[in-house]
């Protein structure tokens, strides 16, 4: 199929429109148009070469809302029309371990990234959301309720399950004291969704100035980390902290922050840990510890999850002509909390 | 109680007999005369006051073996005669959280050291094993069970609590990955527990000098961490390394040998953390977690471990008056694999 989409012919160029091929269905393929597509800080990684793998002509954007347009012979859980999703990965080999327990994020194998990655059967270079149309395979599609605000739903698929996946891994509910470090994207996900598994959630912040942000987002209050006193006072009251903050910084204050036994998540890379002390985490068996995406079915139940508690990211919602601005914008942290695009701005070929 | 013990009189001094009183019996005190006492490298650094809160005169120790000579009115548990250990905590508050759930070395008051503590009712500095007598609180002293070699069991209050705990933690069993940093004190309680669990135990080495001692003390394997292409092959097959380097030292080449969602456990204080790269952390759900001792409870089931399975720490049994060269061999790892006191061989007052 021909399709068009935005794309860095080579590393660090600005995005343009670009034609290219999808592959034709293999029998569990879905075909979809785009509806909307988010836009993460891994598509500035990416596209300006940041972490030295990525593949070019490069489409980003792997938040994906679609239409179902077509379906392979033997899809059975898609048929056209239906409103679905696809994530950061488009396939894995789904007979590992990983696999077979839901992490196909954690494939042996290794996942196949939605762009930037390789087919696993021809071999040809993903890519991404930023674009008319997608051909993914079933197993990796997710389905989209009815009732979800399609404009707001596509950073769910990457600001949401990162943030989602660690809330259930520690069992996060009623009761767990939850903070949250940096709110972008991810960090004001990682609040309005701590908040709705019920918990109490404090955002750490080198300001105050974010205080009436963090509550309206559903934060229980503001914690700033530039005050020492305040820190003192806080320590070894926190059972999760999802550090959301996507450069190196000295997690000593926040460990210390944490109860017996709690957990400081790190969700983004950071590249090089910066030292830190190893007291809190001996005296009370503290952990420093990551988190990567979510599996496909704890990505459709966080998607059940946030249809049912209408739970939605705050969006800012752009045309496709827009992209190049938004990713400088987002460059300085310049978005209430995450763009995402409004693919109908796009034309077919 | 007039009693004696081997007491550094102020920071780095040599220790030299020192005769001190040993407060009455309080309704739930356990007198006990030490038969044994373990050396453990917490005794330099306290002695030489590393940390910085020593308190002077100090009698470490807290490997303690010992048989009860008189006990308190209300003291159910212990009778005159009875063989006993205690550990490296004489008191807690055992009305917190931590304490009820069996954490007292978590106790939200802070446990009481056995030595270079404070008492909790009277404030009096706490004094150790290498002495001929010892008054504790019944709650914090442990059964040991008929046929346990006495010579060689002390080491278990701290070494092997220490290593076991993780262990137990983890959920060690049959099937598990082990790996073991570092073959001293700790190092090698933690290879022979992790075996007498069940799993598959390697020790990591600089060089491959030490993999007959090793298999000698129970492990499957050596891996020469100086060996790239071993350490490339082995990527991703613990479960938990216990890491009992006792200094600063890079974390990241040991992270990637775990296996997604694995752990590496920190068993030592070893002040800062070397920076480390964050992507095996974020790539894989893996942790740096730490541990410290473990509960009352779970030490006297250590030691019933011990008993039932014949475990025991190699011990190099010394008289009292060799304890200021123990200490100096100790610094420079010259022995196999913990020194451990006679206590018969110091004459009481």
């Amino acid at each position: 199929m021909k399709t068009i989409g935005y794309a860095a012919q080579s590393a660090g160029d600005t995005l343009a429109p670009w034609e290219f091929e999808r592959r034709d269905l293999r029998p569990n393929d879905v075909a979809m148009e785009v509806l909307y597509c988010g836009i993460c800080f891994t598509d500035i990684h990416q596209v300006q070469d940041d972490w030295g793998w990525g593949i070019f002509p490069m489409v980003p954007g792997h938040e994906i809302i679609g239409r179902v347009i077509d379906v392979g012979e033997d899809v059975s859980q898609f048929k056209k029309g239906d409103t679905v999703a696809v994530g950061c990965m488009v396939d894995s080999c789904l007979e590992c371990d990983q696999c077979h327990h839901g992490e196909e994020q954690f494939c042996r194998e290794g996942m196949t990234l939605t762009y930037a990655g390789r087919d696993r059967i021809t071999g040809e270079t993903t890519q991404g959301g930023y674009s008319k149309h997608l051909v993914c395979r079933e197993e990796f599609v997710l389905h989209i309720p009815d009732g979800l605000d399609l404009s707001r739903a596509a950073p769910l698929l990457c600001a949401g399950i990162t943030t989602y996946s660690p809330l259930r891994h520690w069992n996060i509910g009623p009761g767990s004291q939850v903070g949250v470090i940096g709110l972008g994207g991810l960090g004001h996900m990682a609040v309005k969704l701590a908040a709705g598994l019920g918990a109490d959630v404090t955002v750490l912040s080198r300001t105050e100035d974010k205080e009436a942000d963090a509550r309206d987002l559903g934060a229980d209050g503001l914690l700033v980390s530039s005050d020492a006193a305040a820190m003192e006072a806080a320590q070894s009251s926190f059972d999760l902290i999802i550090d959301t903050i996507p450069v190196k910084h000295d997690l000593t204050p926040y460990l210390r922050l944490l109860d017996v036994g709690g957990g400081l998540v790190l969700v983004g890379q950071i590249g090089p840990i910066e030292e830190m002390d190893s007291e809190p985490v001996v005296m009370g068996r503290r952990c420093i510890v990551g988190s990567a995406i979510g599996g496909i079915a704890e990505t459709q139940e966080l998607i059940d999850f946030c249809a049912k508690k209408n739970i939605l990211p705050e969006c800012e919602v752009i045309n496709i002509s827009e992209v190049n601005d938004a990713l400088e914008r987002l460059k300085r942290s310049d978005v209430r909390y995450r763009f995402v695009i409004d693919m109908a701005s796009l034309a077919a070929p």
